[in-house]
């Protein structure tokens, strides 16, 4: 859409909900102009507030996935997950959720009782309290089936407050994943029968917390974390060199992908870079502690598939290149859309 | 629905989402039987958490109105006014806001601008910061143009940690009510155009926040506060009543109605006391400082129609009863569902 064109024909596309650079654009353009506040400024997944001597962390996010249950989960864990690692990845202890549903005029309440009670159960899990919450009902047709939002508060740990800004991130610094990449999206496209699979694959849908957790409580040199959702592990790191005076490259060969993912990009002409997690998450780490890190990751992982995926360098300020299995080198960009739309 | 029908043939309904009857027995059945917490039994409107040594107030709604703009405010105002005053009446200064938006595909980007920038003209007018938020786009046809969630983050002031349970209320004790009811519904009937009106009604939305303040900070006997959205007047009281052992006595005659919202409910056959409010709230206070209170609010509001409408009986425990107009005396139940879907 050229730029020119004035704000009277401009309509909001799919594009906008993506993640990737029409979604970043929207909240430049839009959210942050308007609302205007150091906290919405830092482009984090949870802002970090201090009220007294405490530092809390509060995030919100609604979900409109389609369809509502998947391999590995449904629309309510997902949305107790997303709030959990929102928190977690910005150095906080999740301690509360509030949980609201806008749900389309005859839905099934058996599907709503099982939604809710895996809601319940994996909020027990992660050790969280959903303390107050909203039900809205619209006419059928006007939503469809049923959308959820939470948000959630937590405590960021002593010491951790400033990690969402990512400022000591430096050249040198190691990059790590704690697992395979592409779960998540893989298996909304499995559930969706997009693709006649073999052997369906599980989403990662987890909450990350207690891994993260783990981590802190080690004293080690961790400078950025943030998990990797709508936008895949490509819009990550591209969030992290944005505007910054360092660039990064990561070895296609250490980025962990499951063959049966590889498989489904191949066919659909997908990205695993680009596909969507739900219980994955980017750390940054002084070197000295890359080691240290993958081994806490993978006791607590059953998969022990957490990698050195690669660093951040000098050269290329503002830019994320893959060193692709062949031999070659590529850009990998901030995404302008998404590959499949609401997928999380 | 007899309640024996087993759950795999029941489905959500309209009514379910009123803010009546039927959405608290969901919320009975399925949320608090499911999440299970202390915060969420207290069934107020914002949970009460205390952190380290300090109290704060957290709450969720979404918004849903059909249209998005009526006289007097449009669906952002609403999401930002409606979180304030949940905090508000709940003792607290509210002091951050989320703001989570759900489009439906092709909506128009100028009316989204309008709608945020009348968001951030109300925090501000309020003093809340809205720091965190998220973007979701759906398909075309999958949901009403646009849904917003709020959740907001207040300080319980010192003193008012348990005002949200009313625990002191007493017979003896003066309910006042701080203004005209009924016109948030009445302006979104005459924005649908359902009735021929000679002159609009504007909704009543607004942030009470500061007029919340001002009564807080002169150490009055304030028991009990809550606003008056979804159900009305006649649904806070009876919360109020709900599983107490004293009554509520309120006079028809003391209770501010404006002619025109007399009227549309008279032609509508519906009750002035069902009808949503956006910027009214009932206070239940001693009967020493009741002057005191309307004072105060007279001082704040243009109207000055801040009103003593009745008062907590030892008669009739659980129940609401209305001296009408007239010399009769009606009790007031909790209505089972909406006057009229998607008002807020």
């Amino acid at each position: 859409m050229p730029s020119d064109m004035s704000i009277e024909h401009q309509r909001i596309l799919l594009n906008h909900g993506s993640g990737g650079k029409m979604t970043h654009e929207l909240i430049e353009n839009l959210f942050i102009r308007n609302f205007n506040n150091e906290s919405l400024k830092a482009r984090s997944d949870a802002a970090i507030l201090q009220i007294a001597d405490k530092f809390f962390a509060f995030t919100t996010d609604s979900y409109v996935i389609d369809p509502l249950f998947f391999p590995g989960g449904d629309i309510g864990k997902l949305a107790v997950c997303g709030t959990v690692n929102d928190l977690s990845v910005s150095g906080a202890v999740p301690l509360y959720m509030s949980a609201s549903f806008i749900i389309e005029e005859g839905f099934p309440m058996e599907l709503l009782e099982r939604i809710v009670s895996s809601m319940a159960s994996e909020a027990k899990y992660a050790g969280v309290d959903i303390v107050t919450g909203d039900t809205k009902v619209v006419d059928k047709g006007k939503c469809d089936k049923l959308f959820i939002n939470t948000a959630g508060i937590g405590l960021v740990v002593k010491g951790y407050e400033n990690i969402h800004k990512g400022l000591d991130i430096q050249p040198g610094d190691k990059i790590i994943v704690n697992g395979y990449i592409g779960d998540h999206e893989s298996s909304i496209i499995s559930a969706r029968n997009l693709l006649p699979l073999k052997s369906e694959i599980i989403s990662d849908c987890c909450s990350l917390n207690h891994v993260i957790q783990s981590i802190l409580k080690n004293n080690l040199s961790i400078k950025f974390m943030r998990d990797a959702t709508r936008g895949g592990l490509g819009t990550v790191l591209n969030e992290v060199v944005d505007h910054r005076l360092f660039g990064i490259e990561i070895n296609e060969n250490n980025i962990p992908v499951r063959e049966q993912v590889k498989a489904i990009c191949e066919i659909l002409g997908f990205d695993p870079l680009y596909m969507a997690n739900e219980g994955k998450f980017v750390l940054i780490v002084d070197p000295k502690d890359s080691d240290q890190v993958i081994r806490i990751i993978n006791e607590a992982n059953i998969d022990r598939m957490a990698s050195l995926i690669g660093e951040i360098t000098s050269e290329s300020p503002g830019m994320v290149l893959l060193n692709t299995g062949i031999g070659g080198k590529r850009i990998i960009d901030m995404p302008v859309g998404e590959q499949l739309p609401r997928i999380c």
